[in-house]
């Protein structure tokens, strides 16, 4: 039986939001028709969107559906000539956003480097660490904001540090609802230029005939989402993440874990063990049966050590060394215990070899 | 029991599309995870890549999966500067490619004024004629072409007209697959520059982390779609559209059914029916129980008159007069007939209420 401790890359799909999508499946129109059927589709449409706006803080009107997370980021970055014209990210954010950044923001001075649209992650998705641009925004706010809450919404209350974002970000796959799905949330007065022109959908913000099961899933995956945190469901999600770096911690004294002593989000540990390769680590869990990542899934596939610890200023070797292990709503005490045990069992052949 | 007759806009999910979908629900991993979940995910959408590629004709290679054909349209014509810079459409053109056109190709003509990439329908999606622009074809190729086969693929075999585009773009909503995911066909040697720019998925041709479920549901589709054209299954259904045309011309004298004279896709009849606004055609037979559309679906909640009907010499009113009727493979007779009848005493109505 394997275990999955990679929900930071993906998640699995939670029932409700795979109940949604096969219901869905059976609405025949196209939310553009203005007949029966098409009225129905729509129908969907909008529910998820309310269920959406409910979870981040938004009016129905401020969601815009899009495939992804990386489509709303483009998005967003496409406003950039409305706020000044210039778009900045610091070093730690996801790619979604930072290859779209003209001026690198520095974390440790929070120098904006002349950005007028600036890249916030509310929570890192290699280290789960909240809010690394805090600083920044902490400063007199002459700047706008896109805020990539991918990681944060559905795992813990979505609020935004200081003040509002012009934009929010997100993706249903992080939340238990399907791939292929995300919003982006926009909090400014204007409607953003489309980026996906076309039939004028999404009130002529984004194109293209609409993901009408895959709304259906993220929708119900946002309320159920949101349900879950407010009961508190992840309390136990941290409990068990640190039961995890306490029993790693025992079996190896030298394995740093990033960000333990700042604000986390409750499910993502990164361990850092120096001079046993992240890459290596993970096909050996892989081949024990479990699954956990080195760095963020989309550049997983890269040999590069993670550049959000190099800017974090660890060394290339120490980056390389680190593995991002993240827990869900599922995981249970027993899957903890077997990935941690399994580990210190191969950490213990890799000093062997080491040594 | 309604009648649902507007597959132009968007089909029904097929068996087969919704079981692949069914079954990638339980797929895990996100595909640019290298572990165990991660393999089967990326397993999943390659062998729905080799399925689109079967039907359409190209390299699996070639296949680039997007959130809809207006994606893909939009990635094919970003690419224009490789190709002397200027993009053309005609008039008769869906939105999705009509909206980036900078200079209008003139159908009666054939001039291409100054046009170097420029958008060719395989089918037109409101009139179903096939090929409208095969005059522009056929004439030297010092052009590139963007070829959209959404309307053609799955209801006729896909054959590129005089030779083969630099781009096909097509949906998977229109072949009984899911609503919100399509492709960009990729003709050329060089890997389009993409729109969609984050984690590199897609061969870094189109970044987001993709649609599992969907492009499953799309891969079935296409193969099931596929297999149908084999084996003549469309030729009842243009028995059906027949049918339906003779008896609604026996009902209307004055009814014009655009293009039957020429090569047409074998579900689609465009009925312009003079001094009849189509608008409340489609209200009225909503009403009735039957779901068809005045014009494309995109364009459907807007009260102009058709476009493409007037780029094909229709004046204003008898433009507006028109509906489309579409069916699918699940269509029957009896659906085809109760339709013909139904709209037969609408028609009555309207012309006492005329006289």
């Amino acid at each position: 039986m394997r275990v999955y401790l990679d929900h930071n890359a993906t998640t699995p799909l939670r029932a409700e939001a795979r109940d949604a999508m096969i219901a869905a499946m059976d609405v025949v129109g196209n939310p553009s028709s203005v007949h029966s059927e098409g009225r129905a589709a729509k129908m969907l449409v909008e529910r998820a969107r309310a269920q959406v706006a409910q979870l981040v803080g938004c009016k129905t009107t401020q969601v815009i559906f899009t495939s992804s997370a990386t489509e709303a980021a483009g998005l967003a970055v496409a406003q950039k000539g409305h706020h000044g014209g210039v778009f900045g990210a610091l070093a730690t954010e996801h790619d979604c956003l930072g290859v779209w950044s003209e001026v690198e923001i520095d974390l440790a001075s929070g120098d904006l480097a002349g950005a007028d649209l600036v890249a916030i992650s509310a929570a890192n998705s290699e280290t789960g660490i909240l809010g690394d641009a805090g600083r920044v925004i902490g400063s007199t706010a002459q700047y706008s904001t896109v805020c990539d809450i991918t990681q944060l919404a559905g795992k813990m209350a979505v609020r935004y540090q200081a003040e509002t974002p012009s934009y929010a970000i997100l993706s249903a796959h992080k939340m238990g609802g399907p791939k292929g799905v995300g919003a982006l949330i926009n909090f400014t007065a204007d409607d953003p230029e489309p980026v996906l022109r076309g039939g004028g959908q999404e009130m002529n913000r984004r194109s293209g005939t609409e993901n009408v099961i895959g709304i259906a899933g993220f929708g119900a995956a946002a309320e159920a989402s949101g349900r879950d945190v407010d009961a508190g469901r992840w309390e136990a999600v941290a409990e068990l993440r640190n039961i995890l770096e306490q029993t790693i911690a025992t079996a190896s004294e030298q394995t740093i874990f990033v960000g333990e002593d700042k604000p986390r989000l409750p499910n993502t540990t990164c361990m850092l063990t120096p001079g046993w390769k992240g890459e290596t680590q993970v096909m050996q869990m892989d081949l024990a049966g479990f699954a956990v990542s080195a760095g963020s899934a989309c550049s997983s596939g890269k040999v590069k050590a993670s550049k959000v610890l190099q800017a974090m200023g660890y060394n290339d070797t120490d980056a390389a060394s680190a593995i991002r292990v993240s827990l869900g709503l599922e995981t249970t005490q027993e899957d903890v215990q077997r990935f941690a045990k399994a580990w210190a069992i191969k950490f213990e052949k890799h000093q062997m070899r080491a040594a």
